[in-house]
């Protein structure tokens, strides 16, 4: 379980282009919504629910930026409130909930949980939109994992030499102990390696970059847990003792692995991953490079977070350890078990979908 | 749920023919049974249980009219008892549930309820068989919704403008009010279109007939659901002003949509689709044409359905407008629920399948 | 349910070897295990279950011997104590449950019941490794079924007519009555033709010997249950009136098939079968042509198999016939009965896997 009242991004807008004229349909933190553009291009969010037969309003189609229903054409306004429908007066048709939605760097953002506290709710920090000479790209997976076993994964970064071996990781990642401290409700997992030879998708960036590929570096992995379940992670490798991630640009080559992670269900969540470097900003080609290969990287997560997920769900009894290199996840699990215990705590303003008089005629 | 004191169309005789000497497993109203024809090429339906090891009867073999289980070779009388096993006195072995069937028209019908009501109950008429000049076309799908899903399609067909938008549908159908009204147990809903232009389908229709596909039609579309779960729609355009239905038939395309609605289990149903028409009936081409495209049409209902059945299912306590346009569906919901409560109501007289013994040895 | 404190086959040498240098993931009596070889080549089994974060181990590898998890790093020994993990004291780390393992004859078997009763306890007879002159051949397929209802099968051929019409199946099946007795707790079905014509697939093997594949012969069946789940079965035709399985070895073609049936889950199985062969033994061609043609005829058992269990989850209430031929079966359960309660009965000593302490820092 993750805290509710918070943004979390339900698609890109990438997606919702690819579908054109429809609608998507996609369920987040275990709500099923249809998605859709306005006439003026802003997104909405309601119950994917016609209020008519109970048909998906994801079935349908966008008309002029209305949201018209498959079945029998009934017209769903953005305040999840029927607009219109051929031959009938919809002013006493039941709404369904809405759910507030922003968007941002083509990140679309919804609201899970009590509306009136998204209004000055600010969206989560994309640097690589406020500062200049930044590139980003990135995909989305769907992982049959819950979202703490995801968490798990980006906070203890020592799974690379086992799961990444061919592209991220290397020995040395065993053998530089991480430290982790915790800052109000954000967790930091910081790895310092010195003096090591760059890991395949590393020696790629140092070539981009104009930088000798086998030189001895410093590496650095700096991951950063904010509620409700967002994973920043600072990476790169700079020419050894030249002060790592302080080192000037052109003697490193530097990116913020972006990890959004967003419940699906209660043992699924759309994974919406990314890399936003500074180095060769411009090079698009190289953008879509990298978003290649951290695609098939992030995959070899899947598989092994989908198997493991099975396994416990096999055994809901059995514990599991919690050493050293998990505590970045046991402190983002903390957090995430303080704030939902909150919300539970506070007045029951989650809202509910308004209730459907049994025959409105 | 539907009553169970009904004929069921359970296959079509296409539907054996292909299998040649295996029977056929189906599941009907939550029954699984094994449907084959004897020597004399009557069909029989019996419980899809061997009574030696419980495996399925429908994985054995049609010899000579004899239906033998294909693991040891038991033969399966028509009347639920065993014939002969290599090697066996059968006598006392434990009969299975044998169900009354019918054949008509190309329709193998099964009765699900009890035995001794079907001798006199009366088959679903089959106007185009009974009435020169009339040709027929048609297929089965299996869907995954409950019958009252398909019956409330076929009853409101506003949809058609939505569904069917580049076939049936058209705008006027919106604008053209239903009228519903009950005889008995039968549901009719009536929508009368005055001056159209014909849609796709009805285009092609004129054009078989030898009249104008440009011209302006009056159109009809007449719905009758009778119990236990039918609906037979007369559908045509004529043109304009020369009494619609009532036009002279060189001047008008007439047809029946033929839908038999048996349930599989619970959440899905085989639907035998079809259309008898009154036009070019000797056109073997053109039913296979019209056979084609409403299989097309039909298959865009099956995907709204579903969708609709797995949202209904998701919020089973979620309840549905009931508008003017579904007055036809809400109308045979009741008759369905009158019939059913009358037959929990009669002394419990609906067959068991007779008690296996222990050990008969 | 089957006895536990048995060797149960759980996969062959050769699906090791087919998988080089990654482990096999495998549930075994309900158990999933992970299977290696260690450096010496010896094999191991233990849950599969990653005491640090609960990974399977089958995802991992296996480097040097050593099982090592695909997630991050921990090295499993082969009593199922972590050996080491990249930065960590694995001491106090808890242990899986591991299963003794012993192998012979191609076969990995494992013990899924008290470790401490393993010991002495022996090994399936495997006579054609004991005696010389035998070729073997074989296969494993995973049934959807319980276990016994493929001993019911094996136990009772009467099915080989039916099942196998075009292999092995012969009308004159069943009229030769088979004779069941039970030895302690072996069951053996024993069926005698005599002056039979060899069907196709005996043809085949009578031609392999040299002998005239339509002559008269003596055909005989003798069918040996042990427990927990093994059938072997002697098998084989001889000119007729030269003794059946007495006639000299160029009077026949005789062998055994071999059917080690492993639980899966309650319902599904590994179904190891093979045939043990006394003529041509040299003949390696033969033996895989032998091979093909019983994974072909065994493939259809399993489509019945599994037809037969669906229809029994469907009616858990219903009662089976049994019959003369089923005496094999049937007394094969009773043997399984008794052993289980005794089993039930002896005081708890099967091992539980050691109890995880909640945070061993």
């Amino acid at each position: 379980m993750i805290p509710l009242n918070h943004w979390l991004v339900a698609c890109t807008a990438d997606e919702l282009a690819a579908l054109g004229e429809r609608p998507l349909g996609r369920t987040i933190a275990s709500n099923r919504l249809v998605i859709w553009r306005d006439a003026a291009g802003a997104a909405h969010a309601v119950d994917d629910w016609c209020p008519h037969r109970g048909a998906p309003l994801s079935l349908g189609r966008v008309e002029a930026g209305r949201l018209v229903c498959g079945y029998h054409g009934l017209q769903m306004g953005c305040d999840g409130r029927a607009v219109a429908m051929p031959g009938q007066r919809v002013k006493a048709f039941p709404a369904v909930r809405r759910f507030p939605v922003r968007e941002r760097g083509g990140f679309v953002f919804v609201w899970p949980g009590e509306p009136a506290l998204a209004e000055n709710a600010p969206l989560p920090a994309l640097r690589w939109l406020d500062e200049p000479g930044w590139a980003y790209g990135g995909g989305v997976y769907r992982v049959q994992c819950e979202a703490r076993l995801m968490i798990d994964n980006l906070m203890d970064l020592t799974h690379e030499t086992y799961v990444h071996a061919g592209s991220i990781g290397q020995r040395e990642i065993d053998e530089a102990l991480p430290v982790t401290r915790v800052e109000g409700d954000t967790v930091i997992t910081e790895r310092q390696m010195q003096g090591v030879t760059a890991p395949p998708f590393w020696q790629a960036a140092l070539r981009a970059q104009g930088l000798p590929e086998d030189a001895r570096v410093d590496r650095w992995q700096v991951c950063r847990f904010s509620p409700p379940s967002q994973v920043m992670i600072d990476v790169g490798v700079a020419m050894a003792g030249e002060g790592a991630q302080l080192a000037p640009d052109d003697r490193k080559a530097a990116a913020v692995v972006v990890d959004f992670i967003t419940p699906e269900t209660d043992t699924s969540i759309w994974y919406f991953w990314g890399m936003a470097r500074r180095f060769r900003a411009d090079d698009a080609a190289l953008t879509e490079r990298i978003r290649e290969g951290q695609g098939a990287i992030f995959a070899e997560d899947t598989a092994v977070l989908e198997a493991q997920q099975a396994n416990l769900l096999r055994h809901p009894d059995r514990r599991l350890l919690r050493l050293n290199i998990d505590a970045g996840g046991v402190q983002a699990r903390r957090v995430l078990d303080r704030l939902v215990a909150a919300e539970r705590a506070a007045p029951a303003t989650v809202a509910t979908p308004p209730e459907v008089p049994a025959d409105p005629r």
